[in-house]
């Protein structure tokens, strides 16, 4: 059993295919393992139930979204009550017509959904064209932090992971692991050094999150090939001195169960107080495009 | 020779003893071989002129700072001159009777003083007592970029490397390089694999800069034990991918040359656009303490 101060959070890293139906059976027999194995916050990749249809802009392929709440949270919903967990599922949102949002739900152990969060930062590059399909996060104030049992959790997505911002609001709102449902892939046209040195920028940026706000991080991501794109899976949790506690591998779908110890939040904030030392007075620019 | 979109910068790495004047020797034999090397611009560690004296409060410690401009500066100023190269040297200011700064200069080749940074965030623990000796900067707007030939370096101190805040502002005031002049040591009293957390944690939080903002960064620490410190050197320079270049080790003295391709800041930039993406219109809460 875990201890009172620590949780067990499960990460399921899998491939996805065309149909949503076996993409979604596929995502919850990974989150029952998980569950099986003592998760009580079991996280998704982003996106789960379709392929990345980013790889292109089609018009039809809008028609993959759904309402939130809507079918998928529904099921999801039925699942986290059955095993008394809590679910962050990242899905296709359909706000209204023609008004999208690539967004992450945090649902509770009765079923309902605790938290919405709207992804905030965009990408947008050959072959992740996503500034076409989402509509920036809107809600106030953008940041979005849920109550998980034992731990708050910070609902970032993807994108959300390059920008040192995202990750400090989160832990300013009390965040204690900041959750990055991802979809992130090499493509067959890059060389195989700059393959690893994507991947190792990838690691490096999430784990000095966890450092500079003294938080767990937790990072999921997809596997398989799509198209041109290798899905390099790698999820994995950073505790808050940068450790990385567990790892999945590039290629196989799996359900990652850690244990994460909350004290060690207290214990290396203490050590290196951070937040403590910020120049808040100093900061306004950050504000700012650019300085010029 | 350097390429013309190339800087070569040096990383004079050194342990620091009692006397000021054998300290400024040490280091300005290292800066002369490091020019000869081909460097432009050459960065000392943080307060090489003494040691760590922060390791304990003494009023009387308030006796090794110096004014700036004054004796070293002039001294260094003299020999960018002579060597017709940039120099980043980090110094304890005496601003005024009682007003003490941990400050860093860049002295250009014709030897004045092109740009003074105060240290912005100023660590406190134990063996560490900095905030009994040095104030905070409060230069307008206390982030500052000196131009340092072909390269604009952004002139950050040791602690300033926790915070992704000031990586983020030395970057939009058009930093192509931070400069992080170090003095950050082992405790003997923590055990071995706690060291080498706080030591990966150190590199890995400053490669996440280069990558946050697609800038080079270069950070110069001191080698040596002084009392239960031992210093860990390791000295860096990482690309706008996150790479290392080339690092020092822990425990020698030495003059690191580096080739840095400028190049490759757009390069990076073009691949990961994240100053595009930056959601300016909801950092507001960033200049907070907390969120509560």
């Amino acid at each position: 059993m875990s201890r009172p101060d620590s949780f067990r959070i499960g990460l399921v890293q899998h491939a996805c295919g065309d149909s949503t139906q076996a993409n979604t059976d596929r995502c919850i027999e990974l989150i029952r393992q998980a569950a099986e194995a003592g998760a009580r916050l079991v996280v998704t990749p982003e996106l789960f139930t379709t392929r990345y249809f980013p790889q292109a802009e089609d018009p039809a392929a809008f028609d993959l979204a759904e309402p939130v709440p809507g079918p998928t949270t529904q099921r999801l919903g039925e699942l986290a009550a059955q095993l008394g967990i809590y679910i962050s599922a990242s899905l296709f949102e359909k706000r209204a017509a023609g008004l999208y949002h690539n967004s992450s739900v945090m649902i509770g152990p009765d079923g309902a959904i605790v938290q919405r969060y709207r992804k905030m930062h965009i990408p947008d590059d050959p072959g992740f064209f996503e500034k076409f399909y989402f509509t920036p996060g809107d809600q106030e104030p953008g940041w979005a932090v849920a109550p998980a049992g034992q731990v708050r959790a910070g609902m970032l997505i993807c994108w959300d992971q390059w920008f040192p911002e995202a990750a400090r609001l989160s832990a300013l709102r009390g965040a204690e692991v900041l959750l990055y449902p991802t979809a992130i892939a090499w493509s067959d046209d890059e060389p195989e050094e700059e393959q690893q040195r994507q991947r190792e920028a990838w690691i490096t940026v999430q784990r000095s999150h966890a450092i500079a706000n003294g938080v767990f991080i937790c990072a999921v991501n997809r596997v398989g090939r799509e198209g041109a794109l290798r899905f390099w899976g790698s999820s994995f949790v950073a505790d808050p001195g940068g450790t990385i506690l567990a790892q999945g591998d590039t290629d196989s779908e799996q359900a990652l169960v850690v244990d994460c110890d909350l004290a060690r939040i207290e214990q290396v904030r203490r050590m290196w107080p951070f937040l403590r030392d910020r120049r808040v007075d100093a900061y306004a620019d950050l504000g700012r495009r650019y300085g010029d």
